[in-house]
């Protein structure tokens, strides 16, 4: 077994190769993982600027800037990397990293942007629950391709503590996503999450869990078969190392890939303060669609809806079908939205003459066109001119005496 | 007994005295809402060059143009005018004519513009269930004043077989916009027309209803003990004379008034092809706010609803609370809608290591602050910093050896 450091200076030593990644990196960014609480500014760009590996040595021997140190504190002295690593295998997971060939990143780079123009001192950042910065690296269990899922996903969020309405809307959504070829996304966690991941699987399709603790011990654990049915079709997600809990402050900052991972954001059912608009305005801030399913004012889980629906700046889109939300992310010019199926009515494309004579006709009594031109307030010479094309319509009829209303038409397969 | 052609030569010959309308001219109105249906552009724009007295006299005499002449066809020759006065007189309704002080010529301003835009050719024209053209007399049963209730009103519209949802939020806004003295102006119909009105008269507002038949014989009969009340404490207006039967042409023609009226419409519930969207696309037309109340998405009462805030060229603005209407349509400045209230929490304005420290404290078993610094992420000396803060906040507590989380407060009144 080799130390961490000697594992460090190997990949340091050893020549760059294209779709190979050192083991000694791998484990710097493992080392990594457990080290720093994701979504530090200062520290993404550390490591960004001298490497993962050279970043690792110097906060492991203490020479990295005081600033750096700090944001790992404690955590320096320690080293999990092999067990975390073991554990991870054990529950047939790994630690995908930038390096990689899976990793998703035309879909992350909007955060490689985002955190390029957060400020240079700490005091003038963005709170770290909602700074946008890449993950270090990310634990990953199931047997497909991140890459691949992220391609086309879409994110479907909302409340935990949701109604019937709002997880059958969820449900229904990650269905038709699911079975349009669509990734839904969420935050396995009870609720529309839930309905969300297990409409997606009801249709056979892969869906994608992004949690704020270790893949091998998902949370909530009342979802453990959804979990575990989620890692063979699909993907569990963490930037936290195996066995990590779900640290409240983690749910926050783990909503930035939701958002950042797909091309945009669905709100089911969300509360006036909640994880789920949090998500929104990340997916707002990386410049992707966020879409709204409006439910019931009455309703406290809509309240959070209908306000990023009436919030100027967010730019919402409210939804109602998966399809509208395939329209909202999909390719312009494909994946359009079919119109809305209208009742069609033969009134539909009568002249207002017509339509005045037509109104004017009895149910019962057949009456004349004088009465008719009357009733209409037109001509008689305008009643004759639209009375033919009302009866080749069905709209009239002449009893032999005078013209009234035709009866409607009777359904098909009725008794004659 | 004087005959029409004797009052309009009366009324002809008379000098035209400010505040003061010669029974004649009225009497030329009430003849022109009899022969003519409302909404006809071509008519509107004869009365407006030749007056209403003359108008009336030519095409009595048969010398208007044929144009104008064939769109009062068979009408021209009858003559109810004292009858349809006398009738509404009865009821307790006046015929309002634009010379009148009361007419709402403010409002209804919008009208007159919309009007002048339409093309000289009828063919080019807007059909006329369509066509925005002002009323060329409103006949009025109530007590009120139609310009003074119309200045401060919203119209609240929607499905006639409304759900049992659509209804409460519908008599909610009618009751919460007549507390704040705003009137609800709407189409005295079944479902959330019949709730709107109702909502305003609990809370003691007047209320108007826009009706597309005669005021004497308000349409439905179901709601005949709302008209009364109506007619007590607000206004039923319509464009028709007593009498006239409410045929279906007539409601989208009655629409542009319901619009036209008022300073914005709000759609409660309206299924996909429905009157109110008519409604809500005049008052877009007229440059008025169209505010729209969303609802689940499983309902087909709101589809039309959802279409109206999906469709970017009606500008819908979401609503769920009568402040946020008044927002909508009141003066800038002044109604604004009051922010609504959200839970505040303690961890509102932690720092982040407060956060990471707070979420690394144990509920039952108190730790060090080395182990804090652990599991948080961050330097002994964080922790040590932070502390105070979290206990004054009542967030942590010292169990004489070591640090956990504070029972969550009693609610007030709780056994001690």
């Amino acid at each position: 077994m080799t130390t961490l450091e000697e594992d460090l200076e190997d990949a340091a030593a050893a020549p760059q190769q294209v779709g190979v990644v050192h083991p000694g990196l791998r484990r710097a960014r493992a080392w990594l993982s457990r080290a720093v609480e994701p979504g530090t500014v200062d520290l993404w760009r550390f490591v960004a600027d001298v490497g993962p590996v050279e970043a690792v040595r110097r906060l492991r021997a203490g020479s990295a800037p005081p600033g750096i140190r700090s944001l790992v504190g404690a955590r320096a002295e320690g080293d999990a990397t092999l067990a975390d690593l073991r554990r991870a295998e054990r529950c047939g997971a790994r630690l995908l990293v930038p390096e990689d060939d899976e990793w998703p990143a035309y879909r992350l780079h909007a955060l490689t942007v985002a955190v390029a123009e957060e400020p240079v001192h700490r005091r003038d950042q963005t709170d770290r629950t909602r700074a946008l910065v890449p993950p270090l690296a990310l634990w990953v269990r199931g047997a497909a391709r991140l890459d691949e899922l992220a391609e086309r996903s879409v994110a479907v969020v909302g409340a935990r503590a949701s109604s019937a309405y709002g997880e059958h809307v969820a449900g229904e959504l990650g269905h038709q996503l699911g079975e349009r070829g669509w990734t839904v996304v969420s935050g396995g966690a009870f609720g529309i999450d839930g309905a969300a991941h297990r409409g997606a699987l009801a249709a056979g399709a892969p869906t994608v869990a992004v949690l704020s603790c270790g893949v091998d011990r998902p949370y909530p654990a009342g979802n453990g078969a959804l979990f575990h049915r989620i890692a063979e079709d699909g993907l569990l997600v963490s930037e936290w190392p195996p066995g990590c809990a779900p640290l409240r402050h983690r749910f926050l900052v783990r909503n930035r890939l939701i958002a950042g991972l797909t091309r945009g954001t669905v709100v089911v059912e969300a509360a006036a303060r909640s994880g789920a608009q949090a998500t929104a305005h990340r997916a707002q801030k990386l410049g992707r669609p966020v879409m709204v399913v409006p439910g019931p004012v009455t309703s406290a889980l809509s309240v959070g809806c209908h306000e990023l629906l009436r919030d100027e700046k967010v730019g919402a889109v409210l939804v109602t079908t998966a399809a509208q939300v395939v329209e909202a992310v999909g390719r312009i010019g494909e994946d359009l939205a079919p119109p809305l199926e209208r009742p069609d009515s033969p009134r539909d494309g009568l002249s207002d003459v017509a339509v005045r004579v037509l109104d004017a006709c009895p149910v019962r009594m057949g009456v004349s066109p004088e009465r008719l031109a009357r009733s209409a307030g037109c001509d008689v010479l305008d009643v004759l001119r639209v009375l033919p094309a009302l009866e080749l319509a069905g709209l009239v009829e002449w009893t032999g005496r005078g013209w009234r209303l035709a009866p409607p038409p009777k359904p098909p397969g009725a008794a004659p």
